[in-house]
């Protein structure tokens, strides 16, 4: 049986959960694509990175990381060797690229996929940076070289959105796509909409997850632009980068203005859109009051909701509900097995 | 280039929106499949029929169509076959399978698609009664004579359900379904809503479209039940029936009740569902009050909604927004599409 290597740059909870799926579903994936991939090296910054051309022991690197936060420094496929380094030199035919997001650059990842890229090797990433700000490069590179390029969970985890419109649209045209996509910012909007002060309400988000140490990428709107742009850029061609989205950011809402909101009937909600005007793509993120009998109206939390329009099929929204890691970790299986389905 | 041929069995207005887009996008279809479909086959009931092995003008039958009401009665290519003499006799590839509904057998749709199928064609359907009465049979008999058998339409016209589960969620398994997929008596439940009486309610559904001439089979919760029966054998192998659906209709729901839970802030709403307990699948049809926070309060009008639980990608719903023909018409086409895409 073919054993196609993985090799995957970044191993947090998402990559973990990624290595999870592998474990349980081995022998759904032998039994249905006819393969058994293996992971030959998975690169860290402080966990140590392990590269083994015969394949690693999964549930050994998981449980070592369980107990000590990172993989057994007597393991001896441990290696020196960095991100690069793997993704130029290592011997595997799938890149998972899962290092952490560069916000304003996209990089170091657009340098790890290209290095992939120009081996011939297919790419998987969850890092919307090399998809805001490179993505017409990658995918043209990605068709030259004849390989698969696929992101997924760059955008509502493994909620099918990239997939959705490439596998179940086939020739429509997308004109217009809006979203809800940030959920710090729908969370400190809903909590401010209860009456608590701003103070109280990052604090409780720190406490629950919602916000980051330094939540301002979320509060300015920059979070919201990278994925704007990389849904442009898919869906639309848009070859948009996140300082070209007119983004503003949820800094200015106050309290009083949520609460006289609802008492239209309206709910302020951090907007993003982008739609075609002559030819170019215009994207961008702001607050806008929605009707509480809009659908947006009822995305709270960590759901988020894309809805786009097309030229043949009208309009439809996609929702994710309540996602768990597991479900970032299913995005990033999911193109693995789409991978394999070409493979067959 | 190949010219896959196609039979067509009933041709109303979701056949005709087929067609148009047949000729619209005939270009794109040859630069990204290689593939020139042609449409050897048309029989209706009340319109005439025409068979031509090497091809009919579509442009001409749609431009008589329009016209006349009927086929060219001169037409060289008039036949006096019908849909099952088409189905087991006509030289074609794809059967597309559009004739009307009939709800509480499925016939005779099940027996033109079986002999479609046993004749090792490909099978396109929009009717969503061989889905909801024989599903794993067909499907059965679809895997042993290695042929397709596409259904996208039958369920929210061609917004992905079944090829959304199928496509993009490779390895999950679907655990619960939800939805609201009957806009009759949607529309009845928010005019009711508005303090319209029941009479007036339905003189206007019919000028509007929302009301068939009998509505019962919509009140009754039969057509929702239909496609419930449709989506649990899809998505669940549920191997049920629409009489096996427990059903209740909106017949009983008043004005006043409807009044009575909005004052609490709930919607009376016709709800689908589906789930499994102890390995059998469980389907009802029956009104339900949701939240207005609840995103099934916004489904509006014409609009729908399916809910997805599944094991590995959490809970997703995706919205349908206000449909017309052409999204009809698009459902089979990409059904089509999917066709010429493993035959590359």
């Amino acid at each position: 049986m073919r054993q196609p290597k993985i090799a995957i740059l970044g191993f947090g909870n998402a990559g973990q959960a990624f290595a999870r799926l592998l474990i349980e579903k081995k022998k759904e994936i032998q039994a249905i694509y006819g393969q058994d991939p293996i992971v030959t090296a998975i690169v860290t910054r402080s966990r140590g990175s392990l590269v083994a051309e015969g394949g690693l022991d999964l549930e050994k690197l998981l449980s070592d990381l369980a107990k000590t936060g990172r993989f057994d420094p007597a393991d001896p496929y441990q290696s020196v060797a960095g991100a690069i380094e793997v993704a130029e030199q290592a011997d595997y035919d799938i890149l998972v690229e899962l290092t952490p997001l560069e916000i304003f650059s996209g990089q170091p990842a657009i340098d790890h996929i290209k290095a992939a890229l120009n081996r011939n090797k297919h790419v998987i990433t969850a890092n919307k940076g090399p998809i805001a700000w490179a993505y017409r490069e990658l995918r043209d590179l990605a068709l030259k070289q004849d390989v698969c390029f696929f992101h997924e969970t760059t955008v509502m985890d493994g909620t099918p959105v990239f997939n959705l419109v490439a596998d179940t649209l086939p020739l429509c045209k997308v004109t217009r796509v809006e979203g809800i996509l940030n959920s710090t910012t729908n969370f400190v909007l809903e909590e401010l909409s209860k009456g608590i002060p701003m103070e109280e309400v990052m604090e409780e988000g720190r406490k629950r997850g919602f916000v980051e140490a330094d939540p301002s990428l979320d509060l300015l709107g920059w979070d919201a632009a990278a994925k704007t742009a990389a849904l442009l850029n898919v869906l639309m061609d848009a070859g948009t980068t996140p300082d070209k989205i007119a983004r503003k950011g949820i800094e200015d809402v106050t309290k009083e203005q949520i609460i006289e909101a609802a008492s239209r009937g309206k709910r302020i909600k951090l907007l993003c859109r982008g739609e075609i005007k002559d030819g170019i793509v215009y994207g961008s993120v702001a607050p806008e009051e929605v009707d509480v009998s809009d659908l947006f109206s009822t995305i709270t939390g960590a759901s988020s909701v894309v809805r786009i329009t097309t030229d043949l099929m009208g309009t439809l929204s996609i929702v994710e509900h309540d996602p768990e890691i597991l479900q970032t970790g299913y995005g990033v299986f999911s193109d693995l097995l789409r991978i394999l389905a070409k493979g067959q």
